[in-house]
């Protein structure tokens, strides 16, 4: 396989396994790819993102461009040799953190010009320097500059958006000039399944070896996106991955790979862990619980992650208690074991033709776990 | 051997090569023990603290009385097992947290009533209560209950304190009944010759398997132990091990490995590398530095630890100005990967026989950066 190539395994409905090559490898699919926002995946180390069979790591152009800066990681030989991780790496466009962290935003049709979150510096990115940027990285994929819009927007809104976000694709794909990296086009169109479809027209038209699917997770209520989906996510080319971007919750990537999505990133599991909110496949439980002050049973006792090999969790309640560091590490590394664990048992069956009660058996797990939360 | 034997293996003038032995295995002195106070070495874990040679952990019997409590953690099988440390470990008295940390103090010859720093609760802790506190936690070496002065102090003052450590040392001893748990006693006596030497009197007429010299690095001009050192340490008995309680700078540690003591701890290396001050055998420097931005070198060309293996100069500066978890840990593992690597090397030149030539480049290189930082 060379760059680009993307295989189908099985399909079971609309949920597919495959296997994705990049320029630093093989991605098997569904997979969820952990938030390396500023060239790290926060608590963690890249042995750890290993043994927990983390496949592809995501860099966000937004930080990354402020500080350091991809001129200097371009000079220091790229994203994967500057944090060590010599896996696949996707780079966002910038355009989401654009939308969500910059201040002072003054959008035209040539880009949007900010200031940063972090000194108030003036900065301006288009379509072109998006690619530039994502090019010095030397990212495997590399996402098309986008705009993203909030929710609730109104049509013409979100019309005058998806038009944007398509004349940025095809200045992003005659900018996007580095052999080996590949470019994914992103579909907008808000929460209406007309507009939706409308952008996946105008997205798909151009040739790209992926699509994604962004605006969802911008604060819409979340049975609109678990409705959407199955309307959307088969239309999207079935021979190309599928991406969808900033989701979710375990129960939200169950019921979109059933709807045929392929990939996902979320920065939940880390971010969630940090305030010692734990993922099991038992339901989601806070660590800081008085009941495990004396608790020697690790977190989730059908799970082999470091950390429930080898602490309790009366030793991680008083951690987080504590305000340790090895808190966070301890219960991101479970947080991000759960999550590639679940894709892996995903992948499994779909290949064992066991998907449907796999599937069903998670959705009444999350479901439960979710009215509970 | 058995738990307290402690056999030397060289002595080159004052400076001695030993091993001692406890219920958790042999200890090759000279030794410095990461301090984790509460149940954790900030920021490593423990196979990053093997990995860097560490023999010993310290824990504070002040902060885990407090949390989560002394009780709870023999009910989960003790400290050994709650933090998932299988070498040693010593723990202190709670002497020296209750008198800088705890609000309050009311000191009687009975002990100590103080309010807690965390949630202002009432708590008193006696030479019978440390010992109880560090035996449910199951500690290898106990240190006695001892009252610690602030730098400077006043003649009568001094004389009081050491008189009373003198029979809070007694009561210890006669209140410390665990099997296998060592007993050391804590010389005081300020910063005059005089005193000390009366202290030290007093301690060593207690028979007991170490002993230590606390009351240093309270404020005092470093230039006075300095001073102090040879004079004292080698009154010390010369066939049980010694231990410079708090002490601190690879500078210190080399003039005091040479004055005859075989143990130190001290919260430095960590608590300077998470605000990004890194110690080499060339100097300590800040990572900070402007010219590091694009310095893809590692931190210490002379540094095999995992930091310096895998990660730039660039990249933890990048993560030190970001804020990064990963970027305390990495500093971290890579302090106190020197400071064991320094005492491998006190202990490879003890048994080569060339101490003098070690401990003079040692001086040179530290007393040079100390002018320069």
């Amino acid at each position: 396989m060379k760059p680009g190539d993307f295989q189908i395994h099985e399909t079971v409905g609309q949920a597919r396994r495959g296997t994705l090559m990049t320029a630093h490898g093989k991605i098997e699919t569904p997979v969820f790819m952990a938030v390396g926002t500023r060239a790290t995946v926060k608590a963690m180390n890249v042995e750890e993102l290993e043994a927990c069979g983390t496949q592809v790591v995501l860099g966000n152009t937004y930080h990354l461009h402020l500080r350091p800066g991809e001129k200097t990681i371009r000079k220091l030989g790229g994203l994967h040799k500057f944090m060590n991780w010599h896996k696949p790496i996707l780079t966002d466009s910038g355009g989401f953190q654009v939308f969500s962290l910059a201040n002072l935003r003054h959008l035209t049709e040539a880009g949007v010009e900010f200031r940063s979150h972090l000194d108030g510096a003036k900065h301006f990115i288009s379509p072109e320097k998006s690619m530039e940027i994502q090019m010095d990285l030397g990212s495997d994929i590399i996402m098309a500059f986008d705009e993203c819009l909030k929710y609730p927007a109104e049509e013409k809104e979100i019309r005058r958006s998806m038009d944007l976000t398509y004349k940025w694709l095809l200045r992003s794909k005659a900018a996007m000039t580095r052999p080996g990296s590949l470019l994914f086009g992103i579909v907008q169109g808000g929460l209406s399944l007309k507009h939706r479809l409308e952008s996946l027209a105008q997205i798909t038209s151009v040739d790209l070896p992926g699509y994604a699917l962004g605006g969802f997770s911008v604060g819409e209520p979340i049975h609109l996106m678990h409705e959407l989906l199955p309307d959307v996510a088969p239309k999207m080319p079935a021979h190309k991955p599928r991406y969808l971007m900033g989701v979710g919750t375990p129960l939200d990537l169950i019921i979109a790979v059933d709807a045929g999505i392929d990939m996902f990133d979320c920065v939940m599991p880390t971010r969630v862990a940090r305030n010692g909110t734990i993922y099991t496949w038992r339901g989601k439980v806070s660590i800081k619980r008085a009941e495990y002050k004396e608790d020697d049973s690790p977190l989730d006792p059908e799970c082999d992650c470091y950390t429930c090999r080898h602490y309790s969790k009366a030793y991680l309640r008083h951690l987080f208690l504590s305000g340790e560091i090895l808190g966070s590490r301890l219960n991101t590394i479970h947080n991000i074991h759960f999550y590639m664990k679940l894709m892996e048992r995903a992948r499994h069956h779909l290949a064992e033709g066991t998907w449907e009660s796999f599937r069903d058996d998670c959705l009444s797990r999350f479901v439960k776990n979710r009215a509970e939360t």
